[in-house]
């Protein structure tokens, strides 16, 4: 196994580490790349967003320490990941999967496993996976760029929209920009009044795609005026990506859920 | 064939039509669902810089009019192209697969495509893909967010900047977002002028990849001063892309070339 693992640290007696992005959720959706490195560690460390689907490729005979190390992750702090595999990977030939949703470098905290292991001079590999942002807009069929549309795509998340101040990409979002808000859900109101404050088109399209790529995946469509009542109703736990700009009204949401409910448009 | 080409469309007499992303470059970094498709189609028509290793997975007995089509479309324009698509696909059960580089929907022009496939009722079906500053990033170690450092991230390409006005990003650069430019080359020192003249600090750090995952990769680093040497050196005729932003110091440059060449640093 050692020598399968490690081809390019021949003589290393310290583990190695990769940082692998296991794609939006589909098992289908892992490149070539992460699916041999994942048939082939010690240890995977995962998130809880990844799906058992994806972790079970982890090999046939899954690997004897995974269980625990595995379940361990899940709630832990960032500093207590970052300790997980530091110890891990400083184990004698070990193999170290660090399994991100999406990909490693997009809101995935790699930088911080990064620095960690770089301290501990541990060495390891980056593996880039499809992030949930291009997944999404692919089942939808939203163009993220579109010529003489939307030239720029800005990735975002809904903790930059927190505040009460408008969110330093909304001058994009009047450029023209594809603007997609990961984990948007709970500041999608206060998105939504914060753009059209500023100006923003009312009409504006905007889609919400929630579990993208899974079973229970909900496509969900309407404007910027619309977008202030997503998050009062029920939640269905999965992740939700906000995708606003005129490139948005190019998908395919004929079949798309409305964001106000038909109740509302009777009323 | 047809029954395992087209699964949801078992009574169909017209094909299909996949939109696939063929990922950055390396063969191993497509997913196993573009691979999966990769080995049905009847056609396929693909870019000029789908590496053959990837043109070459599909299927050990390529389609008989691969050949003609695939290489129709290298050099042709986008309304060509977009008539191909539609005219393969309108062949009785015919499995078309136009394989793009990266994502489909960045940059990628299916937006055009998707609108000329829905004008000609054809039906079809995105296939995400690894865009390639996510690997790029990967290759470099650069944290595409940080904590702290770089809450939101921005793809825009060198045609935007090709102006003599600031780029419409510009902002989002002052509030420490990664700008990523994609096609970068030609318009990096007018790029590099613009955000230094508008006070971008000159020494915000600076990465530009070449290649990435290919052989003939070069990683370049260094700061938003250097970045106007950039483009004048000799052009490897890869595709580069240009990362600017505080995170990108974080990346594993250190045996990066450096943006400035040793000869000026001694001047």
């Amino acid at each position: 196994l050692a020598t399968r693992l490690r081809p390019r640290l021949k003589t290393a007696r310290q583990g190695f580490v990769w940082l692998v992005g296991a794609g939006p959720g589909a098992a289908d959706l892992l490149t070539l790349r992460a699916q041999r490195i994942l048939h082939e560690p010690d240890v995977i460390v995962h998130d809880a967003l990844v799906p058992e689907a994806v972790v079970a490729m982890a090999a046939a005979t899954p690997p004897a320490s995974m269980s625990a190390s595995a379940r361990a992750a899940i709630r832990q702090s960032q500093d207590e990941i970052n300790a997980i595999l530091v110890r891990e990977g400083r184990r004698p030939e070990a193999g170290v999967v660090r399994l991100k949703c999406g990909d490693p470098l997009v809101f995935g905290r790699a930088g911080e496993e990064m620095a960690a292991l770089r301290a501990a001079a541990l060495s390891f590999e980056v593996v880039p996976g499809v992030t949930s942002a291009l997944a999404a807009a692919a089942e939808a069929e939203i163009p993220l760029t579109l010529r003489g549309t939307a030239s720029t795509l800005v990735f975002a998340t809904g903790q930059d929209a927190a505040g009460d101040v408008l969110p330093d990409w909304a001058g994009l979002a009047f450029s023209g920009a594809t603007v997609v808000v990961y984990m948007g859900r709970s500041v999608a109101s206060r998105v939504a009044a914060r753009l059209a404050e500023a100006g923003l088109n009312p009409a504006t399209p905007v889609a919400i795609i929630e579990s993208a790529t899974l079973p229970g995946r909900r496509v969900i469509s309407g404007s910027l005026t619309d977008l202030a009542a997503y998050g009062s109703g029920p939640d269905s736990g999965g992740p939700a990506l906000i995708l606003i700009g005129d490139a948005v009204a190019q998908g395919a949401l004929g079949a798309a859920e409305p964001l106000v409910p038909a109740r509302e448009l009777a009323a």
